[in-house]
């Protein structure tokens, strides 16, 4: 019932105008040159359209199924899953060595957008093998990445990530899975975890688990973790699989949204596990995975939101009721379209110009991952500074806009048969996994702005200022970079009150975080649209590209800065009100 | 599995404290002293808590189901709702000739609370009957009252609203619902409705349906739109039931929340029908009971959200993650509860503080509508302003802190069987069904403020203005009253913006509409909570009342008046920037 279409046109000018992507100087960029990202862009979303969307709602009503130990997938996923593989998708960040195409990070993230936006539940499948596939390829021993990475590369085994368990989410130190150490070198993993996303399913031959457990001698807390692998079907040396592993589902999640992906309740009975990484370094190994995982999630909450707002559009320009209060639009008609109407252009507005910020964001911290990986030690301290900003901000706002989405459709929007519900269920997660939104901010707060010295929020601040030095006079003052000075000025105070405060009561800066996650973002999102405000302005005055876009581009822009930047001094405000009003009520008094 | 505890201390609070009731002046209003309305308010908690949430689940759980052609509620709805009428709860605002207990509106509002709270979908097939109710007390036919009003008073049949047809819902000139004079005075009805909550039911012998329709003569739009009743059994001249009309279920719809209740589609086939007021006068009869129904939507949004909260406390306080910064507040334990972490709080504070003022504004709304069927014109002109705030403003915000509510549950507020998503569910359909708050915000900018020469909110600024003159030199000056009047500065400075503009473009007034709106009800819950800090204050000093209770109350206004109301500075700047950002793109470059 709903429709989607592939962005294509906005990520070209995100990947090529703004970042330059083929004159970046990082190794295999110089191949992605306009056409061939774009012929890479279409075909994917030619798979989405064609094949990942018609299942999208498929997926929200059957959900899965656990029959006798084995979950089943919705109708269809089976078909999907293997034309996803055969594409090549699955391969297409991955490394040579093992079968990838080795493609850089932001086209896994560009293309990713696109799946998730088709079906976010689906896609869940390939995101969470990939993010297990980046844990052994950094961690793992030669023999560990012959052995599961190509297989892994091309989706025939897929991967998980096991943390929580029932009493503990966020503070893993209290995790109680024991890991004891076999004579092999192998250990036996024993205990639960829940909330494991495609924890089992009917897709591939192998699931191969990633577990974090303790192992005897490694202290207290965090200190004693240790991450393992954990297949499913144990593994032969001819790379053949062998006997089931004693690890099963003991039962599956009835969640809000993401039905078509399987969350399952992982009961390890002595399953034979083999160390990733070093004994007792589990989180460190974890941590290195963090900052693509959480990227990853921020995507998922405004790619949620991509279909949402177009269907939206759609439903504004085809349902007419009442009149344009400037004289009727369209006379013919019994009543004009609802896009006539101002309050439903301000919510489409606000969609349209958060999402574009967003995606400009996402790939801009993507080409970031990608430089850190080429070693530019700064452009990864710059993204590790971001990622909570990205994960918390994007999921939030993601939310907030398939909601907007959603009411554009009156009582329509609350029909299930209209699929609007179901991108507001789905949206939801991302605001809750891979660490809570309040986590986030408390990682930005308490963790990051302080990081190296504090070296990667200056170099933030002062990469800001020299843009708005730059462009201080030009076509774009007084619509960009005055708002974004601004902004920007609001989140140099709110560090400095974090600063000052925060050492004499570290409640100054923490009942902050949460407002200063999104002052954050807003000045992030002002930051990328002054960017694509130069680009824009740069193509129509060297009248290049499609005019008519590129024009557009300036006006979401100019909304953003006009409507969504003010948001700043609110977040300063309430940040400035410090401890207070948030730490004094004692507990009984809630 | 959710807890729900009554706020019946903070209703006596807002009840007497603050409203004063019994020394209200108004009749009937003597008897309401703090006893007594502790007395209604304990046995309406009593029964929401032993009966009514109980079922909130199961109605999630199993919704309804068409079985041919009759409607079957969940599993235990039909004992509850005898539970309700043979409590008399059905009837307590209602008139003492049919059958009512005559007490005031506020008092069917402030168990209403409770019972939303407890079982929202539930409470909805005594919410419509109520408001048909309403409709045929004010404008039916002596013959008509005494026909209708006992059996709905008890609820032995209940009653629903039908306006929206597929076509059309804000728009009702365009429906299409025909209504064909008989030779006997009857009409008969033909045409489909849609969004009919309650439409169908195993609940009461005989639903009693409300029906806008067009009948000849009445010329384009909604002019032509006359109001009839149409009963699904025919009523014989004794009273009994009669024969089946020509009215019946098409579908039911399946829905994102408030499963409990049957939303249906209702086919009407030369079903009889009978004038409800004047001929073509249909629209102003639905006017009149949109204060009380509007306001009712606002209650539900914030009533939904009452028992996310308590929830929400009750996992904070009892879930150990992680240690309080600033050191362990639970020595003995492996971590301390989630409540000592400032971002917890943040959120907690959030919910709290505006549920608190969301309950003192709907009941002052409740007292004001009294003071107007006592022939108050002031009081009615204020509700009648205040309305698109109350139904717009707490049904957004209630949303938000249902939402905010189960994030505090991490990973399990998605898990069904938590139950804090079926709050957040339920909470939505409140943004969109009784005029979606779109509609509310131009009801508001372009009907309210104007209406009667701007009569109303030129008296509500007096009101705010001589509050805080009244207290500018009190206790609660620098917390409560200088930024109220701040706040109100704003929202004075934006309602002159749009004199000013909109006169010239209205477009600038309608493009800032919804901000307006949520301006209005930052400044409309400083006021309340203006006025809680006046009354918490003066108990205090007098020694009288519970002292932890009344300065808990201080520090949550505080935390409003700190962390909430800064938001009017923003929603300002976005008025500020009229229409032409959110104007300036065509139709196309959506």
């Amino acid at each position: 019932m709903t429709i989607y279409n592939p962005p294509v046109r906005d990520m070209q000018f995100a990947l090529h105008d703004v970042l330059k992507l083929s004159r970046s100087g990082l190794p295999g960029h110089e191949d992605l040159d306009p056409d061939f990202t774009e012929a890479i862009l279409d075909a994917a979303g030619k798979l989405a359209v064609e094949v990942l969307a018609p299942l999208n709602a498929v997926g929200d009503r059957q959900g899965c199924r656990l029959e006798n130990g084995v979950v089943r997938t919705p109708d269809g996923f089976d078909k999907a899953f293997r034309a996803m593989k055969d594409g090549g998708w699955t391969a297409l960040d991955c490394d040579p060595e093992y079968g990838g195409q080795g493609m850089p990070y932001v086209m896994g993230v560009a293309t990713g957008e696109i799946f998730v936006s088709a079906n976010m539940a689906f896609n869940m499948y390939q995101g969470l093998t990939h993010g297990a596939y980046s844990a052994i390829h950094a961690h793992g021993t030669d023999a560990q990445k012959q052995t599961y990475l190509p297989k892994m590369v091309s989706c025939d085994w897929t991967g998980t990530m096991n943390l929580t368990e029932p009493h503990c989410g966020t503070d893993l130190g209290l995790l109680r899975t024991k890991a004891e150490p076999q004579d092999d070198g192998s250990y036996r993993i024993t205990g639960q975890k829940i909330f494991i996303s495609a924890g089992d399913h009917d897709l591939a031959e192998n699931v191969i688990h990633l577990v974090l457990a303790k192992a005897p001698g490694g202290g207290e807390g965090t200190k004693g973790i240790s991450l393992f692998i954990v297949p499913k079907f144990l593994v032969n040396a001819d790379g053949s699989l062998g006997e089931r592993n004693g690890v099963s589902v003991g039962a599956l999640e009835h969640k809000m949204g993401i039905h078509g992906n399987s969350t399952c309740v992982m009961n390890y009975d002595g399953a034979r596990g083999w160390l990733l990484g070093d004994l007792h370094k589990g989180m460190r190994a974890m941590f290195t995975m963090m900052n693509e995982a959480r990227l990853g999630v921020g995507l998922q909450g405004y790619a949620c939101a991509v279909p949402a707002y177009q269907n939206a559009v759609a439903y504004a320009k085809d349902r007419v009721q009442g009149r344009a209060v400037t004289g009727a639009a369209n006379p013919q008609g019994a009543a004009d379209p609802l896009i006539v109407h101002p309050d439903i252009r301000r919510s489409l507005m606000d969609q349209k110009s958060f999402l574009e910020g967003a995606r400009m964001l996402t790939l801009w911290g993507a080409h970031m991952i990608d430089k850190g990986h080429n070693g530019d030690a700064d452009a990864e301290g710059l993204v590790s500074l971001l990622t909570p900003v990205i994960k918390g901000f994007l999921t939030d706002k993601g939310f907030e806009t398939t909601v907007l989405a959603q009411q554009v459709f009156g009582g329509h929007g609350y029909i299930e048969e209209w699929g609007m519900s179901q991108f507001v269920r789905d949206a939801r997660i991302t605001m809750i996994y891979e660490g809570a939104n309040g986590v986030q901010a408390l990682d930005l707060v308490g963790r990051k702005l302080a990081q190296d010295g504090g070296r990667h929020v200056v170099a933030f601040f002062d990469m800001v200022k020299s843009f708005c030095k730059e462009h201080g006079d030009s076509a774009i003052t007084d619509d960009f970079i005055s708002p974004l000075k601004a902004a920007s000025k609001d989140l140099q105070t709110a560090a400095m009150f974090f600063m000052e405060r925060g050492m004499k009561n570290p409640d100054d800066a923490l009942s902050g975080s949460y407002d200063f996650m999104h002052l954050f973002g807003h000045v992030a999102l002002g930051f990328m649209w002054a960017q694509m405000a130069v680009a824009a302005r740069t193509a129509l005055d060297a009248g290049t590209g499609d005019a008519a876009f590129l024009k557009t581009k300036l006006a979401t822009g100019r909304y953003y800065m006009k409507r969504q930047l003010p948001m700043t001094g609110t977040h300063l405000a309430r940040i400035q009100s410090g401890a207070a009003p948030v730490m004094e009520l004692e507990a009984e008094a809630f």
